[in-house]
Parts: C-alpha cells; structure tokens; sequence
C-alpha cells in the first residue's frame, strides 16, 4: 500500500465514522496531500466504498503519472458535474470551510434531492497534522536547506549597510540557488523599531544599522513541503535593555520546546513562555501564539495560543515562537521547528540561539 | 473627489440600483481597489448611505495611512461580527463567489433575522474591468518593464543551452533588479515538445537545444499592477512546419488584435482569431480562450472565448493570445497586453512580433 493509498484509507474511515457515503476534496493542497496530484484543477471523492480522482483534459496526462494509486474519471471543465455523475446518492460531506455559497449552490442543483450534502470540512487537515516518515524526511530537508541559508547569511553575506529588503531578496536567491523551489513565504527582516512589528515589511529605503537588533524569518519550500526559522541577530554592541530581552525570549523559547512532547496541552504549552515573559512584566509585548503547524502550508494544525485546545500527538511538526516588541525600539523573536517525538522534542533547526553578531 | 472615492461611488449607485443598503466587500484585492488598503485582513461595507472600512487591531495603524478617504472601525478578531454591528438591518449583499459556506452561515447568525443577506458576487470585478486613468498608467509601466525584461533576454542572457528552469528564475530576477516588486505568475519557458502544453513547467533536466521553438510566457507586478506577455523565439533555424504555424499565430494575432475595439464582442473578437487557424487545419490544436483581463489580478474580467459573453469596453485591458499546439512536437504563442480605447487598440506590449531568433 502506497503512503497515498494509506492516507485516503485513514480518511475513508473517519467518512464513515461521520456516516458519510463520500467526502469531497476540494482544497488542492488537501487533493495533493492525498493524492500527489501537482495540477491546479483537481478534487477527489473518498469514501468506504471507493475512492476516485477527477481532473479535467488538461491534466489527464500528468495524473496518469502522479495519481496511478487511484481510479480517475476525465471531468467536464465544470468538475462539480462530474462529482454529480458520481455521487448519486445518500450522504455527501463537502469542505464548508473552503467551498464558496456559489459552488454550493451549483453542487446543490446538479446532485438534486437524491444526495444531501454535509458540511464536513477540517477532515484532511487533522489528518495532515500528524505528519508520516516521508513528510518529516521532506521537512527536515527543507530546514536544513534554510539553515544553510542561515549560515551563508552569517558567515558571509551580513546585515549592516543592507536595505532589509535587499537581505530578503538576497535570502531567497540563496535558498534557490540550492536548490530550494522558493521561500515559504515572504521573508520578513525587520531592524530597529520595525522589528517591533510581528508581520513587518522589509524596507528598500534605508540601510540596516550598525548596533541594533534585526529579526530574520525565513523558510523554504523543497518538494511541496515548507520550513520555517526565526532568528534575531545583532549588527554589533546593543542596548543594555535589547540584550535583557534577548535573553528572555531565549530562556522562554527553550523552556517552551523543552515541553513540546505528546500529549502536552497546546494552550499550556503557550503558557510556559507566555508566564515567562509576563513575569518579567512584558506580557503586553507578546502579541501572538507561541506557533503553529508546518507542513504543505506554513501555517496549519495544530495552534499553540492561549485560544487553542486540544493536545500535540506525535507525528506533530510545529514551530516554537515566542518574541517581544518593544514598540519604536526593537523587536526579538526566536523560533524553532520541532518535531513530537516519542523520546521528545526534536528540534529541526540548527542555528544557534545564543546572540549572534552578523555585520 | 479622490480615485478611491469615485470607485465606492459607482459601486454605492450599484448597491442602490440592487435594491440593497449595504454590499459586503470581502475579497481583499476588491478592498485593495475600492479602497487602497494593503494589508491582509480587511473588509468593506459600501452603501448608498454609508462607506465603512474594517480591519482588526494589526492593521490600524496601516489603515490610517493607507484609507484616508473612508470612515474607519476597527474590528474584532473575527472581522463578521463587527460587519453585523454596522449591517443590523435591510438587505446586506455580500459576495457568494468569495464567501465559504461556513463563514456565511457564521454571518447569518450573527446578524439574525432583521437583516437579509443577499448574493451579490462579482460586481467589483464588474468595475475592476473598466480601468481608469491611473490604472492605465501603472498596468503600462508593469508592461514597459516586463520588455526591458525580454530585451535583455533576447540581446544579453540568451536560450539554448540553458535550462527552461534558469532561464525562468532569470527572467524572475530581472524583474525585480529592474524594479518589479515580482512576477505576475510564474513564467513559463517551454521548448519544443514542452511548447506544446499551454501550462507547462520549466525543465530542470536538459538545456533549451538549438534549432527549436521556445514558447516564453511572462509578466511583471508594479504598484500591485500585473502585465502579461508571450513571445515564441527561435534558437535557429527551424523546421518548415514550425515556422508555418508561427507565422499562422502572427496572423491571427493581429488580425484579433486589430480588431480589439469598443463595442466588440468578446466571443466574435475570440472567433476573428480562431477562423483563420481553424481555415488553415488547426482548429484543435488552439485550445484556450483568445484572451482574458489583466489589472491587479492576471486573469480577470472580461474573458474573450467562444463560451463568453458580452461585449468590450473602452478601458478595458486585455490579452490577445491565439496559440498553436502541435503534440509532441512544438507550440506557438503571441501575446500582447491591449488597451481597449475610443480611437482604437493601444498595444501596450513592444516586442517585435516577426520570428526572432535567439541563441
């Protein structure tokens, strides 16, 4: 049984669980989770009694190649006729949290009465939280593909005298360059009082600064999967109060990850660098969750915040991410990606975390 | 009066003319165009009486430089629920072929029963079609640097013996060194055989030979404007059917290409292109629409294809890009970007259309 065939055989279980007759994948990145289809036009139909990809005659071709695990069915250009044709009866759970009220809509006329829709979306997302063997090989692979973007951008490129701008663009050539099908988002370098804003955007106008503290975050996509690292480095000697912070977010985070194991709670897992910062009276300063889920998207399940419920299992890859931001000062977030491990947290990036000068 | 202004005032007369009080603006790049708002969590309320601009707290500060023309709230965390504060009564339009199924059964529970909700898709993208002057201006600047691009690669970088795949990221990093803040979509660079396929993937494995066709397709992002343009080249001398059926798209091109005028109908101006290629044999190998709008999305209204309907605008901005697809062995696109004006087409693309080679 291939890993694909297993992954739609977990889910086959959980329809029927829901006593469902077939799911409707319609998110491509579910549709590629379980599937391996690349194209841009696809959905799959998964049930206890069959499992069948639909794509249209663009794609015919390339899922021959990457979908040989599964019946396929050339669709018309409209694929919700098809998923008609074939869904006949009975009960059929659909993505209410990716399907729009207009596609509804149309799946809704063209099954008719005979086929009562279901709301059932989040079903594939679970299952993508606990990662299998090929998905950590894949994740570690494009962490330590930044990582050694990291160590170029340490070691030989620098900071001081950069726009942040042109050290974002520099990273994702870098991490092209080695091979990486591009960056996993945007990559944020934020120096100064811009590194007090968590999603800042890097700027062309002005050079980054000798004596000040720059927040690098960074990931790379390698075959589909995504990686993601943060570090803060210093461009020389920083302020007194700059490098009390550092240490703080420091201390938070690797008691945070030295607590990331199977069947921690996720909320109390925020907790242990929240109750940190917060007792060094800088609770204020952290204005977001400690991290969240890398897979096929760079955020997704499981969330660790104050918000979230629920437990890591093993098989999770997660970030941990504290940081503080001094409003009009500076900024420090540190994150880690970390698998959950039977024997413990394993973290998967490598870049060290005490205070580095990059000039 | 500014720009944004004029766009909510049109789309308010839109609302009024519906019969409803207020239009839910809940795609962000429909927020971007009514309002200028750049960030990733927006919305916005139009109506014949009130205009409201909604963002949650990360955003405000944003908001109060980037949406001066607007009444401003800031949101809650789930921007819906503040929608239903400002929306508590009438008839609320909101757009059914953004919104999920679930985020608009969360909306209709939180606005109860004293407002009804009404689909109401597409009518931004109604007036994204027409452009207006500045958007003129800036969607000509994104092409103009996207023919600095392809001059470059034609007289400096060069195909064959390249791979598709660097030739690409060239492309790419070109941009960007001449001031693009990125591409439009990722470009294609399809050789030979891999001309063939309309949405091929650059190679990674082999170098472009010599002695073929290679099919470029390419465009800029300038102020969050996008240009698109395709070009085949040669990398010398090619076969005698090769240059046939280029010189078939050229004719076809600018035959569809001259008649780009007000008043048009999108499919006749689609069949203009299409007859010639289908009266030379090749009717089968041209398997996609002529043309589609380009403005801050590649793709947007109107669509020229044979299953279109209505009739071009003045202000529109559209693609003209018959194609030839021989299996196996080569295709040919001609592109250009086309401003539909009163005094006639405006090609906003410069690239000489005769067959050029480069080696």
């Amino acid at each position: 049984m291939s890993g694909y065939e297993r992954r739609a055989e977990r889910l086959a279980q959980r329809v029927e669980e829901l006593g469902l007759d077939l799911l409707l994948v319609s998110r491509l990145v579910n549709v590629r989770y379980l599937t391996g289809f690349t194209g841009t036009n696809g959905a799959f139909l998964v049930g206890p009694a069959r499992c069948v990809f639909v794509t249209d005659f663009r794609y015919v071709e390339r899922a021959k190649r990457e979908v040989p695990d599964f019946e396929r069915v050339r669709g018309r250009d409209d694929l919700l006729e098809t998923v008609a044709e074939i869904a006949t009866g009975g009960r059929l759970g659909f993505d209410d949290s990716h399907m729009t009220v207009r596609a509804h809509a149309r799946l809704a006329e063209k099954v008719g009465d005979a086929v009562e829709l279901v709301p059932a979306g989040g079903l594939v997302e679970e299952l993508r939280a606990v990662k299998d063997d090929a998905e950590v090989a894949a994740i570690r692979a494009s962490a330590a593909l930044a990582d050694d973007v990291y160590r170029w951008l340490i070691a030989e490129h620098g900071l001081a005298g950069h726009t942040e701008h042109a050290v974002a663009q520099a990273l994702e050539r870098r991490a092209q360059d080695l091979g990486a099908d591009g960056v996993s988002f945007p990559p944020i370098v934020a120096a100064a009082e811009n590194g007090a804003l968590p999603h800042a955007t890097p700027r062309r106008d002005a050079a980054i600064a000798r004596g000040t503290l720059v927040v690098v975050d960074f990931g790379c996509v390698l075959d589909s999967y995504c990686s993601d690292c943060t570090r803060t480095f210093a461009t020389g000697e920083v302020a007194d109060d700059a490098r009390e912070v550092y240490e703080l977010v420091r201390r938070a985070q690797e008691a945070a990850l030295a607590a990331t194991r199977t069947g921690a709670g996720v909320r109390d897992l925020d907790g242990v660098a929240r109750r940190m910062i917060e007792e060094a009276g800088r609770g204020d300063q952290f204005g977001h969750g400690l991290g969240h889920g890398v897979g096929l998207e760079v955020h997704e399940a499981p969330r660790l915040a104050p918000s979230a419920t629920g437990d890591l299992q093993r098989g999770n890859i997660v970030t941990i991410e504290p940081g503080v931001y001094v409003p009009d000062r500076f900024g420090v977030r540190i994150e880690d990606l970390v698998l959950v491990a039977e024997a413990g947290p394993q973290a998967l990036t490598s870049i060290p975390k005490e205070l580095i000068t990059v000039e």
